[in-house]
């Protein structure tokens, strides 16, 4: 374990604003910034505050220095296997895909490798930017494990089912570019310029859009999933009814006459 | 309101048969071809006959002028938003997405703007045509609006998870070869072959497939999003042994070993 | 019908083992490869084999000649018009998508036509490999027939609906290139290539992967595309505590440890 010679709690990632956005990175540089549960505890209690502060309008998510994220931090894996107590891998409080019911928008920076856990926190996120060096891999097949925390269940809905099949079972690593024509990131950028740009798109949200509007949004594309076609229209009658019926319309047709720039109220959720 | 000046209703979309082909042209060129009522009415009118008129085979749908369709008319928004009456927004009858439930193939020509109901309507038609200068918007999140009249529900089926959270978050506009890469259009073509394209695919339906088996086509991939695979497995059997024991299969097998065009039997629905 | 000229019944489909991967060759050259029930019970049986040998733990699947499975043998379908019993075509045992259940991975490579029945059981394959000149073509709706044994259900789900709605409604032959950019294809291979790319993948698969992981990942593919997320979640939570437990996670991880290949022990399936 590396405990001892960790950095205190609250650099595990870092913060930056930019404008309406919150830019998060992980910061475990000298290990990929692998996953452990104090970087979990840090990065979702980041969420929630984002979430509740309403000039937070969307949050970027990267990773400090060479990697994105590397998966499950193999000390852990080791301990875990030791121990034999996998309990606390289930049933945890946030639950592990927390990320995937974050109530803005929530963009990935892939920087460089994103393996196991790390590609799965990379897919909680709504779109993802990634260099044409990012490594992409599930991993989990080569060590024996399945499609773990939801990954099954939003890998096809992400990229269909051939490839869902083809990266699961093979776990073979998939470079930027191919990973964009299989859907699986959807822009692929320079380095250097991967940041700004993920925080560009962003920010773009945060000043053009309604933040009410992208929260029922975010929250009817993962509802409608699991809802008939039926379902799914009596569900957007309601929820457009409370739009008409919403601030931010009027704002929004308002501006759109004026020919100005919206000025939307941000968003506390919580 | 326009009313006044308004061209008659049936002018508001313009028909043209060409063989077993229908096309639609939606007729409000002044106003980018912007949604109303009237328009709607006359639209979900004219897919009614042409469903009940065995000389139709497939319909393509089109716009005049520069757009394809705009989106709801702004000042019926406005008018909307004045009296606060947004009860006739739900509930409609036949309900907006009448052309989802179109039983005979429905083409989009996209020839320019779709934006908004506009978007919405192009998804509702099965294979989409654009130009590359197509400008493809969902503008909802813009007005504080949301994922409305299932499209919450049809997006994610048409390109996937992200890409539907990337096209209604972000309300960006998408050119046509984008949105050929993202699968929101399913062909590209120059704008001056756009319409004659969009009718020789039509009519190769309409002269080589079954109208009776396209119907139930439709319908199964309509409804298969909703069954499990093991109720999909057995509807599929029943329509099978109803298509096996109906005249077009006769037909379809007999042309074949003929070596000859088959001469399937139109189909009126209602 | 061709009883009398047919090769003994272990000839329609050739077996040969190379390393952990079963090639299995549908093998009626001068007939496309088309499907009939002998050839259907043949590969169908060598997979129930297949599942039960540790030694298998992948398999490729071709056809000989020209022609990958030009689809229901036509002789066949005459007969069964002339007999109108069509009683056989449902409730078989095991069920036509046999294959699509099988406990290891299934490989297509289309080296060929591949139209109706032969498209069918090609998207009925994990993956699929094909040459630039394959033709793939779904056949149902220019006989009168419609989208069988779950080919309804399972095509959008590898495709998207618009496409499937493309395929299924013109039954147009699509060629390899276009095949991979819709998704029907997952790697496009030139002809004198093609089989040992395909039976290199599985190679990769037969020594790397978990045979116990990718089959529960197999198992989760098909039963989270029928669960909500909630289901999907809880589901993975079981499933991953069982692999957390079983002997291919500690040879996973001590492999990995030793920089060394894993040695995961064969899969017997019944």
């Amino acid at each position: 374990m590396t405990e001892t010679t960790a950095p205190p709690e609250t650099d595990l990632v870092l913060t930056e604003r930019r404008g309406g956005v919150l830019v998060l990175t992980l910061n475990r540089p000298d290990r990929f910034n692998s996953w452990n549960e104090e970087l979990e505890r840090r990065y979702y209690a980041l969420l929630d505050e984002a979430e509740a502060d309403p000039e937070v309008r969307a949050v970027v998510v990267t990773g400090a220095g060479r990697g994105f994220c590397s998966g499950a931090d193999m000390d852990d894996l080791q301990g875990l296997i030791e121990s034999g107590d996998f309990g606390a891998m289930v049933g945890r409080e946030p639950p592990r895909h927390r990320p995937l019911l974050f109530g803005k928008p929530l963009v990935a920076a892939i920087n460089g490798a994103a393996a196991g856990l790390g590609l799965v926190e990379a897919l909680y996120c709504d779109i993802r930017f990634a260099t044409p060096k990012a490594k992409l891999t599930a991993s989990f097949s080569r060590i024996g494990l399945i499609g773990e925390y939801g990954v099954a269940w939003l890998l096809p809905r992400l990229v269909g089912r051939s490839r869902a099949l083809d990266i699961l079972l093979s776990s073979r690593v998939i470079l930027g570019e191919e990973a964009l024509r299989l859907g699986l990131v959807d822009r692929i950028v320079a380095p250097e310029l991967l940041l700004d740009e993920a925080v560009a798109y962003a920010e773009e949200l945060a000043t053009s859009c309604s933040p009410a509007a992208m929260r029922v949004i975010k929250d009817q594309l993962l509802r409608t999933e699991d809802l008939t076609f039926a379902e799914a229209i009596e569900d957007g009658d309601r929820l457009m009814l409370e739009a008409l019926n919403g601030a931010d319309f009027k704002e929004g047709i308002a501006s759109y006459l004026d020919g100005r720039p919206p000025a939307f109220s941000g968003l506390a959720i919580r």
